[in-house]
């Protein structure tokens, strides 16, 4: 790959979510239609209007490349190029009028994803990470903050009701150790994490859809993101993410998560 | 109270909240200092200043009333109409870069609320509830929304982990029955509740100054929002709070929280 393919990259995944932003806006707070999945978890016209708008950008613009949304399917994931795209993250905040869901796009290069945005569409904010290139966010630099002490971390998840067994004892482990530990983000606590504004995200049971685009944030900003174990995110992963402003503080969290219950 | 005087509150609500916003946006995501209080809540300048700004522009109105505000203390307890002020309610997502939190302005009259604002400066978002004349969103009237069954509510609350003993298990009594619940909102669930896009908030041990501005938003917005008896809320009240957006959701609701564990 070369740095004008990932020019190319980046504007198309800017583009997509210059294209998602006005749909969401527009069914936000408004009336929709919304349904459970199988999993339960609900899906809105809005997500599948967002993702297959994005889809026929790809398809227009590198129809070589793969494809993996959340709601329309897997296409060509044997491509060396693979878009992963979450059209709402943070669906059930969405359905609220919460304003802090986010549009999820990463390009995943052989597996490992190499450029990932989050967009929230709501707050007109945007963050931008891409392979080498650091991260943006409202189109400036951003960097992760120093913090060594999980006494002295903020801890951030979506739920505590998110973990499976096993997960959950883990978890709760490692917020009493913390400052303090908030909830309710999705997304956009590795947003405030690549910010410099908070140290330290942890969940499971996510899907590639829902954590590739966070990595790149997150690393570009100068932050560690990778599954429990400490290996880095990929189309392969389990599901589980630990995201950390600092390496000691991923080291220590990271220890805690794995502790013999 | 003639309408003038309710005119003249309305109109001084607004410009407390002008002048406190402008302040949290010049701290919120830069360097400021945080100090624990002895309850090991966090506190920082911009909670300190935005008080003090509040305070003198009643001061200089209406010199007669009383104030009570979190960080400075009660002033004139005993006037006939008292000001309770939440300089930046969600210090903790203030603090982490979240921008969910708001500034809370409640008057009070003969101990009951007659007026509230929530004011949200990051996101650029106000509702006002004044007793008798509705409530506005972004100047525009918002009403709540119907839901009779729990079992397709969404309820709200700051964190799981805010509750008391007993009033936790209460707390996972309800939210079993509901059928999604999310985190994290502080104030803000109560104005998304009153926006008509979510159906229950329950919290408790919160303070006057947490929950009084509470009060005239959401029944303004035809919701109803008591105490976890169904009493109604004034400075007397013991911190627990029940919102939702239709009556017969609150009696469910209320019987959850009531039952013997």
């Amino acid at each position: 790959m070369s740095g004008s393919d990932l020019d190319s990259f980046v504007d198309l995944a800017e583009r997509l979510a210059d294209a998602s932003g006005p749909i969401a806006r527009s069914y936000f707070r408004g009336r929709f239609s919304v349904d459970d999945k199988a999993d339960s978890s609900p899906v809105t016209q809005a997500d599948r209007e967002i993702e297959a708008t994005m889809r026929a950008l790809i398809e227009e613009t590198f129809p070589e490349h793969g494809i993996f949304g959340e709601e329309h399917g897997q296409t060509r994931m044997d491509a060396d190029y693979v878009w992963v795209l979450d059209p709402i993250d943070g669906t059930q905040g969405f359905i609220t009028g919460k304003p802090l869901f986010g549009t999820l796009i990463a390009l995943v290069h052989q597996g490992r994803p190499i450029l990932g945005v989050i967009d929230a569409p709501a707050t007109g904010e945007r963050w931008v990470g891409a392979k080498g290139r650091g991260t943006t966010f409202g189109g400036k630099k951003v960097e992760v903050r120093a913090c060594d002490d999980l006494a002295k971390a903020w801890l951030y998840s979506t739920s505590p009701y998110l973990f499976p067994d096993g997960d959950d004892a883990a978890f709760d482990r490692l917020r009493q150790q913390t400052k303090k530990t908030n909830f309710g983000t999705d997304c956009y606590a590795y947003g405030m994490l690549a910010g410099g504004w908070t140290d330290l995200v942890v969940e499971s049971d996510l899907q590639p859809y829902d954590f590739l685009a966070l990595a790149p944030v997150v690393e570009g900003a100068g932050g560690i993101i990778t599954d429990w174990e400490g290996r880095p995110l990929g189309l392969d992963s389990d599901g589980r993410v630990l995201a950390a402003g600092d390496a000691r503080m991923h080291a220590a969290a990271m220890a805690m998560l794995g502790e013999a219950a």
